[in-house]
């Protein structure tokens, strides 16, 4: 049946980021949908952030390409410099290696719910706000002297 | 601006597909995003179906997954041997090489929009309710005995 009973597929607020950094992603329970539904070329997940909670931190990839689409609630886009609300049907894309660092934030009083394309990580990310990166070879986290965490 | 100005895209309903099957598409209204928004890894398409169109006609691709996800108003999902209703946050999974022909219809009074996702078509496409193959190598359409259109 290739319709998802979304319901089924495990749900999870896990994160890879080291405290302090972890806290503001506590608030984001998510799904991912690419394995269990069969699919190989890209990753998909279903994504929902509780009121406070953030996407991510700021990051941007060297080389994979994001793309998120609203699907209820509201989010703010922050991004290099600027901010933008994101409603139902919104769509925001992120091409790889392009230094311009963005995460979604949820400022209201509601949950909001997105879905987000990716590939599997396979390359350096950057988070400029904060003393993280994250590097290509290893896809552990590092302090951004390259002290492990 | 990662947020996407939907209208700036080109809006189009052209087909590949030969007459008398371009008919079913002509309802489907597209916006090819991932190019113009610098995509490369995955190809993302905005589409409306108008009341009474079609997705596409009825398929399966060799190689390619495919990922939908409703935004607005409601289609039917047709597969192989049943039917479903698809409305805004359902998600559906179709991978490569599975044999079940699929396409969504908007058998409503009101136009629907979806988000599809998928990789660059390089595989072959069957369609079992028509005479219609899509040819891997060449990626044009043909009769199922080969004879061009």
């Amino acid at each position: 049946m290739p319709k998802l009973d979304l319901d089924a597929f495990p749900l999870t607020n896990r994160t890879g980021y080291p405290a302090p950094y972890s806290a503001d992603v506590a608030g984001r329970r998510y799904r991912r949908l690419g394995p269990g539904a069969g699919l190989e070329d890209f990753g998909v997940t279903h994504v929902t952030l509780e009121p406070g909670a953030w996407s991510s931190q700021r990051h941007w990839h060297e080389g994979e390409d994001e793309f998120v689409v609203m699907l209820s609630g509201e989010a703010v886009l922050v991004e290099e410099g600027s901010r933008v609300v994101m409603r139902a049907g919104d769509c925001a894309a992120f091409p790889k290696g392009k230094a311009n660092a963005h995460h979604l934030v949820n400022e209201g009083e509601r949950p909001c719910v997105f879905i987000a394309i990716g590939r599997p990580a396979a390359s350096a990310c950057h988070y400029p706000d904060i003393d993280l990166y994250l590097d290509g070879a290893t896809q552990r986290y590092a302090h951004r002297d390259g002290t492990p965490y």
